[in-house]
Formats: C-alpha cells, structure tokens, sequence
C-alpha cells in the first residue's frame, strides 16, 4: 500500500481556465478501464516539456519532441495507458503519428498541434485503432473540472491517483497551478517513469517556461527513484493557458518557479510513496559534499542498494549496508573517518564505525517508521543534496514478475 | 536452490603441496558451524591478491595490504565468518591485528607474515577473543587435503561451497591449481562479496603473480553481479607455493594464466548460480562494442535492472525491459536502429523494435530454461564483454530481510 500517500480530493483539484480534459474507456489493455486521456487547449497556450534521456525512447516521444519543435502552438494531448508504444521501431512512429493525425480532425488543427504520450508495456504494437475509437468519447468528456478523473486515467500499476493544486499571488492577482503524475515503477532520475502534466493559467514565453520546467524537473523528479530503471516514455510537461491575465518575466518568474517546484515536488514524492510494493518512504540528505554530482552519486548508491531497501523493508537496522554503499559510490577520495551518518535524528556512524553513542535499539525505533531520513554528512564542503526513494519488498517482486499477466 | 551447481565432490579436489588448510567451529556468530579456517603455506610461498575498491574498506583489508607490502613473506592466512569486522573504525583495525599476532605467535612467524581476512555482517565489533581461543583447534586439524572441509567453513549465506581443481602440463611437469570461493550477495564486479583462494604448485615471483591475479580477476570475479552491491571486505589471492618444482616465467606464463583464469571463472560463475534466491543464471554477452567500457556499461545496466531480473524470475518474456535497459545505460550516441537482440539463439529485436520473425511461443520456451543467455550485438566495434549474473525472486528478499535474525 502507498506509504503516507491519501488519494486527491476532487474538489480540491482547481481547474486551469483555458484547459479541458476529457477521458474514455478505450479497451487498449482491457475493458471497463479508463485509459484515454484528452487534454484540450484554448489558442494561445504555451508548453514546454522534458522527456527521457532513454536512448530507446519511445515512438510518442520522437513525435512529441518534433511537433513541439514544429512551434505551430500546440492544442491537445493525448495519452493513453496499457501499451507504451516503444521499442515499436518504424511501425511505432507511425502508430504515433496517425493517432494525432485522428485527433487532429476530429478537433480541427493540425497533426503538428497535437502531443501524444504512451505508456504501458514496452515492444508491442500500438492498438491505434482503438485509441482512435476511443477519441470522440473523450472528446464528448471534456470539462475543465476534470483533473481527478483525468488522473485516475492516466494511472497504469499506481494505486492511488496523484495530483494537486495550488494557488500563488502574482502582480495581485491569483494564479493558479495544477498538476498530476503517474508512475509506480521503472522509476530512476533523468526521468522517473512517469508522465506529469502540469498547468497555470498564467501566460509564459516558451523559452521561459523551458526553463522553469526544466528547473522544476531537476528538483523533483530528477531527485527520485524506486528501481533504477529509467523509462523509455518519461515527460513533464508544463502548460500555460495565460487566461489569468498575469504574465510571468524575469521579475516575477521566482514566485511561480517556487509553485510549480512544489506541485512537481509533491508528484515526484507521490510516485515514490506509491512505489510498487513501497512500505517505506526514504528521504536520503547528503550533507556537505563538494559538488551536486558527488552528492547525487552517494545519495543514489544508498538508494539503489537492494540490500539497503531489503533492510528497510525488515526494519532491521543492519546499517552496514549504508556505509558498504557510500563506500562503493565511486567518490574515490572519499575519506570515511570524517564522514557522519544519521538515521533522523540518530547519529549512527563516524570515524569509520559505529558512533560510540549509538543504540541498537535508538536505529530500531526509526526503523519501525514509515517515513525515515537518511543523513550523510560528507563534511568536505558546502553542497547538499536531497533524494527521495522506498524500500523493496516482495510485492515489488511479485508486481513485476507478474505486471503483463 | 542454486542454478544447476552441484557441490564439489571431494575427493575431486587436489591437494597443493607446501599449502596445508586447517578449521574450527570458533562460535563466532553461532555455535556449532565451521566459522574459522587457518591456511599455513610453506617457506617460500609468494602470495599476491586484488582487494576490494570499496571506500569503507574493512580492517582485514587494510592489514592485508600492508603485511603484504611489507614482504616479509607470507606463511599464513586466517579468514572468519560470522562478522566482517568492517565499519568498526580504529577498533577494527586493533582486532584485526591482534589476530594476526595471536596466530603468529602459534605458529612461531612474525605477524606481518599473517594475512586476515572476515566476512559476514558489517558494523559489529569482531569477537577476537573467540577467534583467537578458536586457533589451536585449527592448526591441529591443518592438513593439505582439506580443501573441501575449507570451502565450507569459509561460507555465509552459500548454500554450495564452492571449490574447484585443474591440472596443467608446463615444463614436462604437472602444475596443479585448487581454488574455492565464497558469496552468494552483495556481489558486484570491482569486487563481489566475496573471498577466493588460488593456489599452485608453481613457483612465481611476486609481481608476476600480481599480474596472473589481476587478469584472473578481471576475467572473472569482476565480469559477475548479483545485486549491484560492493562489499567491503572481497578479495582474491593466489598463492604460489614452488613445490612443483616448475617455475613460471614471461615464456611459459600463458598456460598457467590460462588455467588460473578457468578456475577463477568456475568459481566465480559459481557465486552467481548461489546468488541468493537465484532461480535462473543469466549470460550476457554484448557484441561489436568500440570498447569494453561501453559493452560493460550495457551489460550491467541489463544485468542490474530489477526489472529484467524479475521478467527472468517470472520466466516472461517482456523483453522491452531489456532494450530499456539498453537505451539508458549511459552510452549516449549508441544507435538503437542497429543493434539486435538475441534471446539464446531467438531474434527477439532489430531495426529499434520488435524483429517481424519473433514469436512470444520462442520467446516463452528460452524463458523456462534455468540457463538463458542474452546477446546484444552492437554493431559499432569488433569488441566485446561477457558477464553473468541470476534472475530477482522472492526469496532474494526474504533472504537479505532476514539475514542477521
């Protein structure tokens, strides 16, 4: 079950004027599912967007990344779920392209207006027959108060859907940012995988709102991971209608940085909390490094370490395992003695052992929690990093060696 | 239950001469278990070994290095299960040395002429008190046909020991080499979790034997992964006792490289097929890669993905999880139009997606094997890597939850 993690409450999701979703049961895996999603755009929208780094990425994203390119303002999403249309070679892009192409007509622009986005299991052919099926019911479904529904479409192994809102003062006026995010699973940085749509009503230039995604990206979902492995569909996009009448610049983009961090920060925590088979969510505090890379290569070799997550998962605090994984983080001047580890509030480990404080029974405590902080204090500069992550569990096994039955 | 690895029949292992292997059940971590073995070699015995990059190195690590930079010439090796005497600090080092000096003192050397070594759980103080009342009962048990008895005793979490013997004609004489290992988790190239001993009948000088060590070791301990872990403690030495009479030298070398390397490899193989909770051994083989860093770096990203290492627990074919793997393994520029992957001798993959000849029924049959070889030709190079590694069940979980109740 999802760590400390509460389903959405509909109301408290705010529509973002100037965007409308609509959702279908389009039968692509199997029936009585929602796993079509529409996300409309008035004219005059702008969307920035990062994908994965995934060298197989898939088909959808070739095609997004090209109509983003296109720059003809883009005025519709279209997502779907139980097929990731990758590793579909030739037969994928085209699978891809004519998916826009029918969304395209049915909603009057051009194929180069529209982004699609897929996500499922990996090297089967895209039922774009079905999707296009599917398409005038999600069309018919379209409200901007649809944000719960729209989520809980988008979701392929979460349990709980994710998304939030929230509201910041620009200029005094109210704008507004609502975001949501689906991923469980094949979930690593650079990106987790994971599709995230966020949106605000206030009016940002392209350029600037690259830069603002791309700021938030790194804060939140390039600081997670569950397994490790990194997706070949993976993208945040941030959309922004401009119907708030608040336009974003250099003076006040800090503001709406700030929420759109958080709102993404809040969806990349999410997905951790729902990690497949995550009883425990981690958040692993590297202290004092040199630079950000040292401080990520720690913090991911902790994070990464099944031996570390088993543990967790047993609430045994074998915290060996941790210091084993600073060791072999490839920091290779790393020096150990003047290294600190902390389990929340509980020194752990210095001058290379045990801290002469430290109490089976003071790590046993913390380990009974479900939410737990790991802290490394480096204490050979002034960098710090923070990641997030969950333990491994036999559902986790079981999910995985069962997810396409 | 280990891949398709019987245990090693005894009589089948080869005694050394001027190498001689004595136990003891010492208590260390529980009473009646072989838990400490003594290895005596004879004067003129040279001894070389790779040690593990770990940061946190253990005590015994550091003491070895140094009585063997000493050279002095080593006349015995004292290995401990039960605990690992790592992350213990300057305690550690203190313990590890009073055991040298314990034993030196019985067998009448100096301590720099003791090599230690531990394994077993990180961050407890090491009983050296227990060890040390456990000596004489392990030198009266010294004998040279006690391999077998030895790779037991030197076992944690295996359930096979793990012992090997090959003989070689060099010179008109025979050169026997007998070897056994231990790991079953925490086993990661650069080192596994894991200790291995080699020795001959031959004579080597020093740098010579670190040279043979060295390319064993990247021919084999290093090509293997269970779990991505480091350990702290791994090393492989070889021992060379002369007693054969045939020295090796730049001319003859290549033979006894040879066989040095086939018992390194079945060993190490060997902790792969023990990994723990391993129901499949996985051979990766990458093809036409520029370099053996890239065909590594793809290996490992596949070897190391819990997603493809529970497809294989499963025994399904969602071989997408591969060519994920593939795409983020870090090479940047690879071309994924090009390359092809193969499942045994199944053409699961080309032109970037699935191959039009792939059926899920071949597929399906490779996966029910217990031995599964995944080859990906690169296309971009004339190198290529091999590297093993096993499948992700349940049991690995409950295993390494579970591992100091």
């Amino acid at each position: 079950m999802p760590v400390n993690l509460l389903a959405p409450v509909a109301a408290q999701l705010l529509p973002v004027a100037g965007i409308s979703l609509g959702i279908a049961e389009a039968g692509i895996k199997r029936a009585d599912r929602k796993d079509l999603l529409v996300i409309k755009l008035d004219e005059g929208a702008t969307v920035a967007g990062v994908f994965t780094t995934n060298r197989f990425c898939a088909a959808p994203v070739i095609v997004a990344r090209k109509h983003l390119a296109a720059g003809k303002g883009i005025r519709a999403l279209v997502i779907n779920t139980g097929n990731a249309n990758a590793g579909t070679g030739e037969q994928g892009l085209s699978a891809a392209r004519s998916t826009c192409e029918a969304l395209a007509k049915l909603l009057g622009c051009a194929p180069e207006q529209v982004l699609p986005y897929s996500t499922g299991v990996i090297m089967e052919p895209l039922p774009v027959d079905k999707i296009i099926a599917g398409m005038p019911q999600a069309i018919a479904n379209l409200k901007a108060d649809n944000w719960f529904d729209a989520a809980q479409a988008i979701m392929t192994t979460d349990i709980v859907a994710k998304a939030v809102s929230r509201q910041v003062q620009i200029n005094g006026k109210t704008v507004t940012v609502t975001g949501m995010s689906k991923g469980s699973g094949m979930i690593h940085p650079n990106m987790a995988t994971m599709l995230g749509y966020i949106a605000t009503d206030a009016a940002i230039a392209t350029p600037l709102l690259q830069q603002i995604v791309s700021e938030a990206a790194n804060r939140s979902f390039n600081c997670i991971t569950v397994d490790g492995d990194t997706s070949t569909n993976d993208a945040l996009m941030l959309i922004a209608s401009g119907k708030s009448g608040v336009t974003i610049d250099a003076a006040n983009c800090a503001a709406l940085q700030a929420v759109v961090t958080e709102v993404a920060t809040a969806l990349a925590q999410a997905i951790v909390r729902d990690g497949e088979g995550a009883t425990k969510f981690i958040t692993i505090q590297i202290e004092g490094g040199r630079d950000e890379a040292e401080c990520k290569k720690i913090g991911y070799a902790i994070a990464h370490s099944p031996l570390v997550k088993t543990a967790f998962f047993a609430s045994d605090p074998n915290l060996g395992r941790i210091l084993a994984a600073i060791g072999y983080a490839g920091v290779s001047d790393l020096n150990v003695e003047t290294l600190k580890l902390y389990l929340d509030d509980v020194l752990v480990a210095e001058k290379g052992g045990r801290a002469a404080s430290y109490q089976e029974a003071d790590g046993q405590r913390v380990m009974q929690q479900s939410d737990i902080t790991i802290c490394v204090v480096l204490n050979r500069g002034a960098v710090n990093a923070t990641l997030w992550t969950c333990d491994f569990s036999y559902d986790y096994v079981k999910i995985n060696a069962s997810y396409r039955s």
